[in-house]
């Protein structure tokens, strides 16, 4: 892709009222737009990490037997009243009557609808264990939009729904699930604080939460450095208290990002909607349900919170918009050797499965070095008449900033070795 | 993929209050669920479908350089009222008021977004042409909801905008969507009529309408058998009467579903939202701006109107869910020949790139035959017992209903000669 004919609109400076880095660094980076406080786009290079982290989250859901589906975003109050949901979670619900006077919601999560709709079809034992996700987009209305989109109204969330004849196998899903969330946050790049946490809304008896410690987020981890114990939210107020579990710590607090959330909900939503199967036994008997939640667009904020220095942004590789960025330094734009490199560089790791972009603009070398930071693709490949001379190029790693300066014939398997095995077929 | 790990919930019986072929068949071959009139969640198979258009959209778009980006679902009315289509478009906009205060709607389309977001990056006659696309869930609360998915309150658009210094820059970008829409149809396996149209609710001059006449839709097209002229909607009572470009012929009328629609829209979204840019004279001018949308989700309905027989749908090989299906009939679950060369052949297959379902259900033959016609596979390769006594296996066209014997070693060549270039890496 050649810059020229991308849109990457980079900001150079810092806009007012972002008190996040990730949120600074969305904006500058020309990753998001905000339409209105809470509300953003995605720009072409924010939907590519989008898309990645995508990606990864399906590969991750469909290995352990998860099914993809695509479920609405208008619901009918009714379903939620089946549940006294409405009620539960009125604070963030947008309503409204449609035309035909029918109380209509948007779906700020998707229990009600998916319970719906497995009661229409699963009527047996022999058709369970069915796990089902989605990738979409979920409407809160926070009256506190905050961090940019870390909490914000309009949000993209990957919601998992299991439906299990018993406890057992809820437990086997909710261990599988448990050990996708992992790789998944892995993947991304991140380290996650995993905290046995409160069903809350929800409902159900046991529950995980998925946390990143940041320098921002809503929520906080208290931790005790002597036995490991650590905790969620609710323990907010335990700074500087002895640890309930040893007598040697005391407890620290770290405020911390959620990303993911799974709950064992047993028979809560199946009940009161009324999904039934009939048990080899002969008795009709309720679905035993789990969920599983991950705030997708949440984690892109968590990640560039994690991985960045004062220049911009340092991408995982994993989750990078592109994964090499060509930078020629064209004195005049008729330099014809500069070009053909550029080019040949170009076509030859295009082809072997890697995403380049090109800044092929006509800008300074400096504003173009600036913005190679600041939007932090992984490996860097500078083209300049001088170190050219002796035939060299300058490859530059984002993560350690370390520059070498490579052979003009050898840069297409310098960077196979920096880019491992991230080669992609997009 | 293994059916039995996978949620392919079919129906035997047509479902009541349905009138549309592509209706029936959605929801009997478990493509789509109805959650609520006008509102359908997409099943796995179905969602599988949606990708796969969706992914030639996005190729035929990147090939004319445009660039996807993703915008919200969310806009605060106060934009709308910039250009008044608040207004024009009240009867099918869902409004609320945020927990804010502020008074917001459902994005029925986006222009005034988009118009927005440009606003705030382009300056200048250098950063044009610029061209943006998304995919994206689109919100109209029709009163009469029909045809399922053809005409539904919550639906999948792809809508794209251009951005240009001047009307020759517009022509071009028009001309180059009009290729490239002609491409997306021809490739989903549909065979359009292009109309010029009146621009109605969008504005500007020239706007063409891409129409696929079907049993169903919402729309006409007449047309003169003697000089081929055709014409849109509003001729609609021409029917019988002569054809206005010639004395041979007298007009008939077909309905038509519209699938996509291009507008030249000029300046009055930039002109009423002051999206301007300094141009090489000096001078503050408005950008010159189109637009072009296609109903991805009707397109699914378009396409199984077109290809379906009276045993189920009959996929193009480009938007199948799946490109092959391995249909084993198992005398008993035993029968270790069978179950090996299903094995073998579901591994031989899918390492081509090919994406193969295989029927493991422990159903009886005839439900797994009606099944195969109904999802509507292209080629299905059958093993059974009888076949196999003679080292052969029914490989059946699902387009031609064409069934060979092939030798069980044949196979692999055969499927290959079948599926031709469609082979995929996913």
């Amino acid at each position: 892709m050649k810059w020229s004919n991308y849109f990457i609109p980079t900001l150079k400076e810092t806009p007012i009222g972002t008190e996040a880095v990730s949120h600074q660094l969305l904006l500058r980076a020309g990753l998001v737009h905000m339409l209105t406080s809470g509300v953003y786009s995605y720009l072409p290079l924010g939907l590519r990490v989008l898309k990645r982290i995508e990606d990864i989250i399906r590969e991750e859901m469909n290995a352990i037997g998860a099914n993809e589906l695509f479920l609405p975003c208008l619901h009918p109050i009714d379903l939620w009243k089946q549940t006294g949901r409405d009620e539960v979670l009125a604070d963030v619900m947008i309503k409204f009557e449609d035309n035909r006077k029918r109380p209509m919601c948007l779906g700020p999560t998707h229990e009600e609808v998916i319970t719906n709709l497995v009661k229409d079809f699963i009527q047996s034992y022999r058709q369970l264990p069915v796990v089902l996700y989605q990738i979409q987009t979920k409407f809160r209305d926070e009256l506190r939009a905050r961090f940019g989109i870390v909490r914000a109204c309009e949000f993209i969330m990957k919601d998992a729904y299991s439906f299990d004849r018993d406890k057992k196998g809820l437990a086997k899903n909710y261990d599988l699930m448990y050990g996708a969330y992992k790789n998944v946050f892995q993947r991304c790049g991140l380290k996650t604080v995993i905290l046995e946490a409160d069903s809350g809304a929800m409902g159900g008896d046991v529950s995980h939460e998925f946390m990143v410690p940041a320098s921002i987020g809503e929520d906080t981890v208290v931790s005790c450095s002597a036995c490991g114990f650590q905790a969620g939210a609710s323990e907010e107020n335990a700074e500087g208290k002895p640890c309930p579990k040893c007598k040697k710590g005391n407890l620290t607090a770290q405020v911390a990002i959620e990303l993911g959330h799974i709950f064992q909900l047993g028979t809560k939503y199946s009940q009161a909607q009324g999904a039934q199967f009939l048990d080899e036994d002969g008795k009709q008997k309720p679905i035993i349900m789990g969920c599983y939640g991950i705030g997708v667009s949440r984690v892109i904020a968590a990640i560039i919170e994690k991985h960045n220095d004062d220049k911009g942004i340092i991408w995982p590789r994993q989750v990078a918009p592109f994964d090499v960025e060509i930078l020629p330094i064209q004195g005049s734009k008729e330099d014809k050797e500069i070009k053909d490199l550029t080019d040949r560089y170009y076509a030859d790791l295009t082809a072997q499965g890697l995403e380049v972009l090109v800044d092929d603009r006509e800008e300074t070398a400096g504003r173009k070095f600036n913005d190679a930071d600041l939007i932090g693709i992984p490996v860097r490949i500078t083209i300049g008449k001088r170190n050219l001379a002796e035939g060299k190029v300058e490859i530059k790693d984002r993560e350690t900033n370390e520059v070498i300066l490579a052979e003009k014939g050898q840069v297409k398997k310098k960077v196979s070795e920096m880019t491992g095995s991230v080669c992609r077929i997009n």
